[in-house]
């Protein structure tokens, strides 16, 4: 098979597909989600969840006040909420009450779940570490979520 | 939509599918290459790979000491290959040759990239640290590797 080299790799793409993360944050009565691609589960026993984000994303600003996150997968019938929630900033406004997407309580950390995930991981922050023009922040899974029956 | 708690969150799998990436290593003439399900870029500019890893893993221990890494993705039709390289080990037996898999030679660093992968990259090793069972290892992408045509 031959190959072409790329010298500057740029926006590298050849690890997709990959399936959307909802990543969600709290901090003094501000709620905020945003769409990350960049996330992996890293340890089983115990589970703990990393995800990319950039440090200029309210959502990271949100997480390291309060050093939780929600890591939500929604059904391919919600897959727009990927799409408004990547294009827009929570910085302003309420994404939630802009989007019209429910909300559902969180049982051990304070960040809000979205409703419709068919599963949800509640985390509490380990580690966030800049690589490069990300953070990669870590977290402990304290709490997972799924509706078995659509699973 | 009604959810179930998990609290033993157990090998958790909400986050599938994921596509396998081949994770490729080298030290004293000992080359070898194991399947890893867990990865993901992390940074664009530079840009930067993480893949976790059990420290267990024959793989790791090469890496520690190489401080080098290759990440290769391989067509559908040579799926079999992460299969077979995820279910031995290379601490005894070569799997490059057991397996006929075929390499490529490396212009940058000195692990061996798959022939068949449709997208190589060559990382050297930034960082790695453990969070719970896994070592989470991060490499700069020093060349990227890509057949347009069959992208």
């Amino acid at each position: 098979m031959e190959k072409t080299a790329i010298e500057g790799i740029g926006k590298f793409s050849h690890h997709y597909p990959k399936l959307a993360a909802i990543v969600t944050a709290s901090f003094e009565e501000k709620d905020n989600a945003m769409t990350a691609a960049w996330h992996s589960s890293i340890s089983i026993n115990p589970p703990i969840y990393g995800v990319s984000i950039s440090p200029k994303r309210f959502t990271y600003q949100l997480i390291s006040q309060i050093k939780e996150f929600g890591i939500n997968f929604i059904p391919s019938e919600k897959a727009h909420f990927a799409a408004s929630l990547g294009s827009s900033s929570g910085q302003k406004i309420d994404k939630f009450q802009k989007l019209n997407i429910s909300k559902e309580k969180p049982l051990k950390t304070s960040v809000p779940l979205l409703k419709d995930a068919y599963a949800s991981y509640e985390c509490k922050l380990l580690d966030s570490k800049i690589y490069g023009d990300h953070v990669w922040a870590v977290g402990e899974i304290v709490r997972g979520f799924k509706d078995w029956l659509s699973a």
